[in-house]
């Protein structure tokens, strides 16, 4: 396309360097909205156990670029898309998380708002990455957000992008690893691109590559288990949940805030005011928290005060066993309180296998003879991993130390 | 002193975990005055250059601090110093860039502050550290205090903090390295820590450990030239300068500001306002500087445009032969704009030699025969960029694309 | 014990250091016995498929040595050993393989001597081992036989050296991966000595640590199948264990070697003549090896010729469908030749589970509320792993190109 | 050329994976005269100290055609060499050492081989390599032995083979560092392969890469203080020259060996016999050893015995103020003794820097005004190696315990 005269890098941990050969990735780097991911943290609460995890989500679409970069290079995929359909790859790729924002989860279950639609919206309605993308052809900007938003278009890109094995997860399960310093689940990411094939319009890894992917399936598991669902890691998040829960709540009940929460209200107001949502990055949030701590509203007041101060939330298990103490403990909160103060939450026993898979959630397996199979059939452990998650889900009960 | 029950530990990405066995490292760590490093970038504008190094100064501090306990496992050490000095030097270690501000070298040169005088007033006068201290003994605030501002009180302790050989620099080039993605530069510390020796109240190496030596200030040349005095990354602790100046200067001219500069405000006015110095973050300046955005200052809204969307200032050397040219371009402005759009900064050739070498400004040797001699008359290498450094200083020339 | 004056350390890709600090030990790693090790490599097959797995017995004792050198300094551990069973416990990791020979699987099939039958006596009867280990105490040599041969009356020091989880399989996983360059399986070996306690005076982990346990098994999973199973490795254990046989039966039937077959004449004769053993190491068969490609024997000359030139046998899956087949290639061979020629090879689907598991077969968890469980019992995956166990063997028939 | 149906893949720990692509690799690879390099190690002397350092030239052979490979996917250079002169360079590559024998240095000095004389005969006598290349062209092996011998006949292929940067210095400084666990020296591979260019037919790189540069320099500078001239290790090759030496006068003398020494006759008769050289290989050396510690001569016997069984020769350093030491200890042996019981050894001080700089011992510079300089002139850090250079070599003085 257009081509840059000299190949630029950018040093990465991970990749040694991000490479990049086209001006409409170098332009989309330097718009203010991809900029603006470096304000956003790829790990809220996780941080807060895992010190060394501070990397934000521009790092991460850095990295998921440099990976649809480097599939390229197989040979199949090579020849199988396109030049327009490589660029296509490439851009869905750096601007997957472009919707995200601040603490994304709890801030779109209180605040209804969808990151992929907001990302697809950015994508198509925003002059600063319009006009790039323009530059391509006319229908390019709606094709990348066709693929954020996996309308099935697209499907072999589609599938890089999210599936059970997508380079998504690729580059965040060795960065997460890398920047929280857990060992577990070095990936061996040579031989997934070297066992990639394209049979009839769709991803399959041959046979020979089946260690390597179990690999990475129970490397996503560790990570899963011992990051991602970190009981004190959750607790942030639930902490922050009843922040944003609070201030909806009050913001509702006409209270006067001293702080500026003009973009949160513009956003309750109306769910797709992009300006708003725009503005409201880690640093923002972080600036309202810290000034809720002398808010007037005592709820506010003290879930501010425990989320800054680190005053950790304890968990149960939510079992039988614990019933008679978790009712213990709920009648000591009024109603209001019991609100803001305590918190089921459920971690799906399935969830390492399933989390993401709205495409291609099997995975196909080329045996020697050329016939189809899947993981599940060849794979001792994902068998195991499979029966394992019949098990029951596990829940929790939080409420403040 | 204060054992805990059980030694706890936290997963760290360079040392594997960070070792806390004593009641008070642990409740520092919980200060909001410790966690607020959190807040405060480790490398300001390097991660404009570098992007996977958006760790702060509490992983860098937490870093120090371990090394302060892996190196009291060095036998002469532990038995030199008491069971106090030895708390004296983990906590001296945890809290040596407490007194730290956003983005702090621009900072302390605009606003007179210095963050080492500042750290140890939080350490003296802030009851959530001061108390926590107390608990030791009447005299160990004060004692820290004294460290931090190197008063020659604690020799060994504050050679091992701060030196030409120091915990502080041990930990942030190999953690920038690590960050960064910039392999040159591991440091052998196990080596380092076996040929460390205590002669005459003084740290000393002794002579088989001259590799060892060697390669780490290597690594911290490469670390200088590669990483920290990148241009592209000082063009922007320029434009931070700029805005910094801009906002001061203003204030004395009774600019009113929309945004909240009340922090900022108060620390002109008096530089020992602690209270404001606390607030004054990576995310509160970074939300000031988003907002100057839209500042009715067209220089304050300028820099600000620079700063947050990548107009990254362009240099030229600051030699003879581009004496014309830098005349040339400096006539393009206005006295005022003169001021603000235009930077002379000079690296100092010798600075990766002695940038913080108050104490031990030189490195002792210790010979087979037990004489005591120093590096640069035992390493080749060392003599050979002692001899170099006597070249001139690198003068650059930065203005706006 | 003999402390030595100072601390010695030899370097070690995995760990640093191999930290030495007392007389024995350093004795004992001098002798010609010792040192013979590195004549023994560490993977005979698995070497010619994972051209950088070159490292030899040597390597790996030390890596043993040191791991229980670390073990030691768990307090838990540390202060149920006495400072004898501590030596013990160090010695017996150094010599535990002591008594291995060259390519020893194959070898200890035809030739019928047990390499911990053999290093048990090399420990009680040779001089050079048995005076060194006298100056500690008159038992001490035969206490260190005991544990090799796992008579069970030092139950710790037999469970942290030959158990579920050991330090001789701790420390083989991780070099053998990273020789290989096998990137599946760094164990987290600080976590795993962090959960680890003594119970009813047997090692126990905490059920915190059940994911590092996990992690652990699924690597030894993966090495199993993709290093230690790999078909093309075992392809030259099949052509070695011919040669044993083949040199065998010509001995017994009077044949005359033009090569020094001297020392397997006399273990043929008498299994226990250490004198002879000692001197089969890895230059030995392969001096062997090489002088039969001219042997008058075709059997043995065309044996040793694939061997040395990389005539590595095929195999196809022994199974029903490929019995016509087999039967076929069969029918090509005389009756002599069907001994020299085909190979039936059976890979036990459990043997990862098991191979090793004499002492502690079972892993022990210790729950939060002190309770014991096993780790069936806690893990999910182990379960997924016993699960599929219960299928059936794999079984491959070899035989030439 | 003659491209394989499918890339294969060797696992390799530096690299992730060897490449080849092309028939006459793969064949090349499986002969037996390559195969023999299996059982020559890289490091003779230096195993004996970093005992993990156990790899064969086999390993570093096939590094260094890797790289080779990937030096290909230089766009200058790719574009520079043609389809023929491509595979002329990985040939080369890969073939570079085949002339190597068992412990090289100290066997080519008492026997008065040379082994790029030896692999270029190799190259163009032997059916086995002759008959694989002849399928290229009837002049291919003559090329490829040319390289070999430096000719100069194809200047940029022998550059990059050998000089001040090549990829036979690159793959050894790094696989050397890897296996002996030396942290110093990771050399940025890809940043060398980016900055490196062609211009006027010779091998230049710019100036953006010197801090690049000056690390591998630096990394080569320790590897060689550290590793290479380790004075234990020549310890070994010193024991081993003599043994060598004593072999040598015997068999002048007629002396009559109990051990088959036949090869080694055949080559003090005539030392272009190449099958008796091919039969030297380390398996054969440590048998004949071995085999000498019977041996009827004493000074034969006593050298193998200090070889195999660690009796490592002391060292002091061979200057004036030992002088009297020196003389002292000679005087305790008899003229015999003292030719094979005593050696004087000088390491040269600037021995690191043209160990190997037949060609293009100076390294070009490309200066942004595309005008050349060199290393010296641009690089602090060289100039002061070059200076401390100047200074005497250093000599050692070397007798038995």
């Amino acid at each position: 396309m257009n081509t840059l005269d000299r190949q630029q890098v950018l040093k990465d941990p991970l990749y040694g360097y991000i490479h990049i050969d086209d001006v409409i990735i170098k332009k989309l780097i330097d718009t203010s909205l991809f900029q603006r991911l470096r304000r956003i943290r790829q790990l809220s609460g996780v941080q807060m156990v895992f010190h060394g995890a501070e990397h934000s989500r521009f790092t991460h679409s850095l990295g998921v670029y440099e990976l649809a970069f480097r599939f390229l290079s197989v040979k199949e995929l090579n020849e199988t898309l396109d030049e327009r359909s490589q660029l296509l790859f490439k851009t869905s790729a750096l601007l997957h998380d472009i919707g995200h924002g601040a603490y994304s989860h709890a801030f779109e279950d209180v605040f209804k708002v969808d990151h992929e639609q907001i990302g697809a919206r950015m994508i198509t309605n925003r002059f600063e990455i319009r006009d790039i993308l323009a530059t391509v052809d006319k229908d390019f900007a709606k094709d990348v957000a066709s693929i954020i938003l996996k309308e099935g278009r697209f499907p072999i890109i589609e599938h890089l992008i999210s599936s059970q094995i997508d380079i998504d997860r690729l580059d965040y399960l060795e960065r997460d690893a890398y920047y929280t310093g857990t060992a577990y689940g070095h990936i061996d990411l040579d031989r997934l691109m070297r066992v990639m094939h394209i049979k009839d319009g769709k991803i399959i890894f041959s046979v020979s590559g089946i260690h390597a992917i179990e690999n990475y399936l129970i490397s996503r598991y560790h990570m899963y288990w011992q990051v991602y669902y970190h009981p004190v890691a959750r607790a942030y998040e639930v902490i922050l949940e009843k922040i944003y829960l609070r201030v909806k709540n009050l913001y509702l009940k006409d209270f006067e805030f001293k702080a500026d929460i003009e973009p949160l209200k513009r956003l309750i107001e109306n769910p797709n005011d992009l300006d708003s949502f725009i503005q409201i990055d880690d640093f923002f949030i972080n600036g309202l928290i810290s000034s809720f701590t002398k808010s007037k509203d005592d709820i506010l007041k003290t879930l501010a005060d425990d989320f800054l101060n680190r005053h950790i939330w304890k968990y149960i298990d939510d079992n039988k066993a614990n019933q008679e103490l978790i009712n213990h403990i709920k009648a000591t909160y009024d109603q209001q309180e019991l609100e803001y103060f305590t918190a089921h939450k459920t971690v799906s026993n399935r969830a390492y296998q399933n989390d993401k898979a709205d495409i291609g959630d099997q995975i196909d397996i080329l045996l020697k003879d050329q016939s189809v199979s899947t993981l599940e059939e060849q794979s001792d452990i994902m068998n195991g991993l499979m029966l394992s998650g019949v098990k029951e889900d596990k829940k929790f009960f939080y409420r403040p130390l």
